[in-house]
């Protein structure tokens, strides 16, 4: 047989799922991890232990594979186009992925093809934070280093020109935005082919806790139609302007006037999209895995009327097997998806999922197994 | 965390899709393999190459493990006892799984609990055969080595005493029955935890060529309610009686005048329950592993109206590559399990399931996939 090899850099989670739904494809599949504990790691067979920042260790890494794709954004653009050279194939690719590293290159090159953002300048200092403040409703004003940031890290929120220091510490280029007065946070997610084919998954209500995400509803409830299709037909766009090959979420911000602003882009696997792996006939993973193999993609619609993704976030207590126990008695049709990560409070652990006609039920359940397995709940 | 280590003897597709189910539940799954490219060892973690039937290297195996099950039912009952007495669970445990390995075994202790059989008796010879026959309604009679025999290998239906030579030749006991006059086959698939809890899945119709299952139906099409509550019943019922822990398939005759007979016993994940994969809240590997660790089982109920599973068996071409491309393309709902083997003839190298609510289109689906795949179907 001439199944392909898929090369996946970075040991995380999403490797962990990728690997999963990898599996039925009947493709091999080997991981460049950090450690032999991270989470993909502990259930892939060929994992090569090194430094993804090391040029010799990533070519090393890609002999043999036919495609390599990424569990994370932070390959250096230099090394990801020196593979390139060498004729291994990138998906993404340097180019496109540069705008998922980079927010300062993500939102000019946004603006250059009229997708709507928030208000955004790059600022040199705390006095041009306070000039970018002036220009529109004045303070309160985001700050985001444009490089490095994930899961509310490197973003800032300050009310006054004192506050804006802090960002500027690091010596990265800062980009300012407006605050958004938005109702709620969207996440538009597609899926795009090297030859150009592409599916866009129901458009999904994302709900964020301290920066973190927490619950994700699919779909949105009471999206208004129009302004879903514009949604996901924005998503195709930017996949196909900035040359997406796999998974890429667009995560918005639904305003009070019915708009959506990007906030920001991913190109892998999304948390947003975690829901599809019980919810729609294709996860996200198996079509980033078609994807980046240039395979005819899968189907991305809904299997039930509602599902619910909820984050597992580690609490105080490092055993959540008792817990474990304890979820899968009380709901015999959760889904739970652990990733075999030491608990350590705040540290995204899992996922649970669950579906149905109800709304209320299926909110109900989700959200009482993920406080449950944290021991935010205790009944 | 404390997530235990399950160790599954048998390096086989059914090992592969339960480590796949095992991923999520965030167990650590080792494995007991033959070679490194077995279908399982190309995509597990901890992988250990070794003979199980050497009672050294399954200790040394067990060394870890908090329990051990089997994809197959090949590992010697004495060597399973020396386990259990070393203090590692075995499950299902060697005196239910004897039931699985020996066809007499079998035969006796469902008559003893008074599950309807096909007529049997042990037979010694030819001739022995001849009086086996004569006390029933004659030849065709069916031949069984007791031990050994899997897809069709080890039976014969014999029409004479001079054709009922060959099956004694082996040396061991072999089984005379009855050919049923039966109007399908079905399986009543059943999962069973330590503490006694159980789950049935709905019954299916498995259809059989030459002696290899090609396609099930779930739920079975047609099948009377009453027939099903009672075959559903029966699978609980020799799950209990017999002390199984985990999947347990009975392969079942509906036979003309309207009864379910046993015909077969598996207590592993098994063929008849693939399409729970994709078509049943909680599939076949993911209970069984939650059975064998003695967590709360999940939702066995099927998520679609009809479910139909197809096996890929090799063709005469090697390559399956470009085939998988097609059928991918052409239907985008299509589920497909590759198992990672190289193909021969006849030998199951994959399965594909389908779900809808029209089973003439499901059916044919599965079965375009399937013979595309093999190479009898070409456009």
């Amino acid at each position: 047989m001439t199944f392909p090899v898929v090369g996946m850099v970075g040991g995380g989670q999403l490797a962990r799922m990728t690997h999963e739904a990898g599996i039925p494809l009947g493709i091999r599949f080997k991981l460049l991890s950090d450690t032999p504990q991270d989470s993909a790691a502990q259930v892939v067979n060929e994992v090569v232990i090194g430094d993804y920042r090391d040029l010799d260790t990533l070519r090393e890494f890609a002999r043999g594979c036919d495609v390599i794709t990424f569990d994370h954004e932070h390959v250096p653009t230099e090394h990801l186009k020196a593979l390139e050279a060498d004729g291994i194939p990138v998906r993404p690719g340097p180019d496109a992925l540069v705008h998922a590293q980079d927010k300062g290159v993500m939102r000019a090159r946004l603006d250059a093809i009229g997708v709507p953002c928030p208000r955004h300048r790059i600022v040199r200092d705390p006095a041009d934070v306070a000039a970018f403040a002036q220009e529109g409703d004045g303070f309160p004003v985001v700050l985001k280093t444009v490089r490095g940031g994930y899961d509310g890290k490197g973003v800032w929120v300050v009310d006054s020109v004192e506050e804006a220091a802090e960002p500027f510490r690091a010596g990265v280029p800062v980009l300012a935005e407006e605050k958004v007065d938005f109702v709620r946070e969207l996440a538009a997610n597609v899926v795009r082919s090297p030859h150009g084919q592409a599916v866009a998954y129901p458009v999904v209500e994302s709900q964020q806790v301290k920066g973190v995400c927490d619950t994700v509803i699919a779909p949105a409830p009471g999206l208004d139609e129009d302004l879903a299709l514009h949604a996901e037909e924005m998503a195709l766009s930017i996949a196909k302007e900035l040359g997406v090959v796999g998974h890429l979420a667009v995560e918005l911000f639904q305003t009070r006037d019915g708009r959506v602003l990007v906030n920001e882009l991913a190109m892998r696997p999304h948390n947003s999209g975690h829901w599809t792996m019980d919810g729609a006939i294709t996860s996200q993973f198996a079509n980033h895995v078609r994807a980046v193999l240039d395979l005819p993609l899968g189907d991305p619609r809904p299997r039930a009327k509602w599902t619910v993704m909820a984050n597992v976030l580690g609490g105080d207590y490092p055993d959540m097997y008792s817990a474990y126990l304890h979820c899968m008695a009380r709901d015999p049709q959760l889904k739970i998806h652990m990733y075999g990560k030491d608990v350590k409070p705040g540290r995204k652990v899992g996922h649970v999922n669950t579906y149905g006609d109800d709304l209320d039920d299926v909110l109900e359940r989700a959200r009482h197994a993920a406080g449950y397995l944290r021991g935010t709940i205790t009944e």
